[in-house]
């Protein structure tokens, strides 16, 4: 049962956000979505967007200025929340664990296991839920992300790549192994034991199972506050090159971390997805 | 002395928010700048951006999508904060009244009088400010805005043509005399005289001095919730044409009162702007 809980006209298509009880997260969940204008008989192409720390499904929909483009190429958005919002004991401690912070990886310690499994939830559920309710192919699928989690949508990516077709990333953490961030979060979701971190770090993921889709498109703005210490995008360059993965890395003199950054180039990304998935230019 | 708060680099241009002293409101101000990609010597016009009830200087440069615009116009943005932000008594009382309803006029009814002086601000100050510290020719302006006050932006340029070459608006309230916002407002900031109101209503001002300027632009949401209570289109393309000023009013079916309804329609707006300020399309 899907509740809606907003819906607006935009660019002549529908922004939504709605709220459904998740079978993966064992909670209520939210999730944006914008529906291009189309045909009745429309099966559209869809990107999703996983949004970075502290944010909701809102963050995008509202300063992204996606939905322009989106009407245009008549591609569909989806912006799942980042997390479930139930309470657990220190879930609001810090802004970079627990809400708003769920890096997009099924938790397998407790008590972060019985509600944090948010890859399931985009990879499996959320789809399904989408392809229900609106007129959206959910087998015509890209993803893009910005920052959280080198297994944000990269990581998503390289481990599901027959449920997305294409992938880009707006300043992605390249390797949580090597990233404070990433280090705190794995800890906490996955426990001491770093083996099984390493299936959520893109630069291992790139080197063991590589990609064979479209290459994969990378925004980074240099003057990120958090571009030497916990993105390092030299290191997701190094390991393309190491795994033969075409990588367009754009590197923008004088752009941040904001959505500033994002709006001034979510054009090309979704340009990009669209050329992948079928849309005529 | 002015204080940069935050900038970022968007669309190869440059958004600040600042901050500085006012002596209009004896208070602390504070207002958004966006200044496109131009050479060193420019002079750029500008469009001001007065904002609804409730929001500050951020909503709209995050939200309406408008930098992308202004930057391929070569147009600068300014957007001030909708009151001072000091401590008056009964201020958060309601949204409507007090802090982030400032209605861009001058109170004169204590204790309002003292700071919320938003007519002056705007018109007199906040030009001196920007032109200082910015590379903008602020005798070469526009003003745009959504919503709050039939003495927004229409009636300051009603009030002021010498200030304004071109006036455009998103949903705005046709006639503070008539929406029980406006009333509420002009009671609390003017006082019970409603001689002093008309001074501050669209539809007298239109009648009584008209507007030499270029069309005066429109657009509304036929699906906005405020519509018939408070904004009242009708009401001001019956002043409009009794005046014999030109309006173009556009009625968008299925559009809301949300930014969504405005970053859908706002290129036009700025086009329009950028064509009277003798921007070269």
């Amino acid at each position: 049962m899907l509740t809606v809980v907003s819906e607006s006209r935009c660019f002549g298509g529908t922004q939504s956000v709605c709220s459904h009880a998740s079978r993966a997260t064992g909670s209520a969940m939210r999730f944006a979505v914008y529906v291009p204008p189309h045909h009745g008989t429309a099966a559209l192409p869809v990107v999703y967007w996983l949004s970075g720390l502290t944010c909701t499904e809102e963050n995008f929909i509202v300063k992204a200025g996606a939905q322009r483009v989106a009407a245009a190429l008549g591609v569909a958005l989806v912006v799942p929340d980042t997390s479930p919002r139930i309470e657990l004991p220190g879930d609001r401690e810090s802004y970079d664990f627990g809400v708003g912070a769920g890096f997009w990886l099924d938790a397998t310690e407790p008590p972060w296991a019985s509600h944090y499994r948010m890859e399931t939830y985009v990879v499996d559920e959320l789809p399904e839920v989408v392809a229900d309710a609106f007129p959206i192919d959910t087998r015509r699928a890209a993803v893009m992300r910005h920052s959280m989690g080198g297994h944000g949508a990269l990581s998503l990516a390289l481990r599901h790549p027959e449920r997305f077709r294409s992938v880009s990333a707006f300043a992605p953490i390249a390797s949580t192994l090597r990233s404070p961030w990433g280090q705190k979060a794995l800890r906490g979701y996955l426990g001491a034991d770093e083996r099984a971190w390493r299936e959520h770090d893109v630069t291992v993921l790139l080197r063991e199972r590589g990609w064979r889709g479209p290459p994969i498109l990378v925004d980074q703005g240099m003057a990120d506050p958090f571009l030497a210490e916990q993105l390092r995008p030299d290191l997701l360059r190094e390991a393309a090159r190491d795994a033969a993965v075409p990588l367009v890395l754009n590197e923008r003199e004088g752009y941040d971390h904001s959505y500033y950054f994002i709006a001034s180039f979510i054009e090309g990304h979704l340009r990009h997805h669209a050329a992948v998935l079928g849309v005529p230019a």
